[in-house]
């Protein structure tokens, strides 16, 4: 990656920083759910209504690439796969009380 | 619009109903400029680099349709389009704000 590159992909608005790792509403609301603790994928397919298991595994594949998430496989049989937020993704949690909160009063 | 519907389409939790207005990336990039103050139409369009003319023209109506903004049009030749925050959208600064804390914090 080049210089050039590497400045144009990294915006000064540190909002829109922020955008680039939670950008959508899927991803919100994983870590809505992440929040509250540690999910296994089955849990979280089940409490995001209306996701498709694709779109799931996607967005906590780009959680884990942005150290937002850790990805945990027990072996055992069947494996149990479980998802935890890292630091970096229970700092998040300002903006989900923050959207919780303006939701509450507003809508 | 039947009782079932009106149900359906207010979601229980808070953050999911915040995030139907406030879902996507432009969206977010227009409330953190029009938090700053009014601006024009046009400023915006340069503000927010990339977005389409459509794109933006279309963001502002819907938020304009869910009371977060309103557009005031001066009569002059050539015509000036504002943009201004209400109060339900200067309450969205929280979650602007917490966005940019962690932008500047973790990425």
């Amino acid at each position: 990656m080049n210089f050039d590159k590497q400045i144009q992909e990294r915006p000064e608005c540190t909002v829109e920083r922020a955008l680039a790792v939670i950008d959508g509403k899927w991803t919100t609301l994983i870590l809505r759910d992440l929040l509250a603790g540690t999910r296994r994928f089955g849990e979280l397919r089940t409490s995001l209504t209306g996701i498709s298991p694709k779109t799931l595994t996607d967005r906590l594949r780009d959680l884990e690439r942005q150290g937002v998430v850790t990805r945990v496989v027990f072996p055992e049989i069947p494996p149990r796969v479980e998802y935890t937020l890292t630091d970096k993704g229970r700092a998040l949690g300002n903006v989900v009380y923050a959207l919780a909160e303006w939701g509450a009063e507003w809508t």
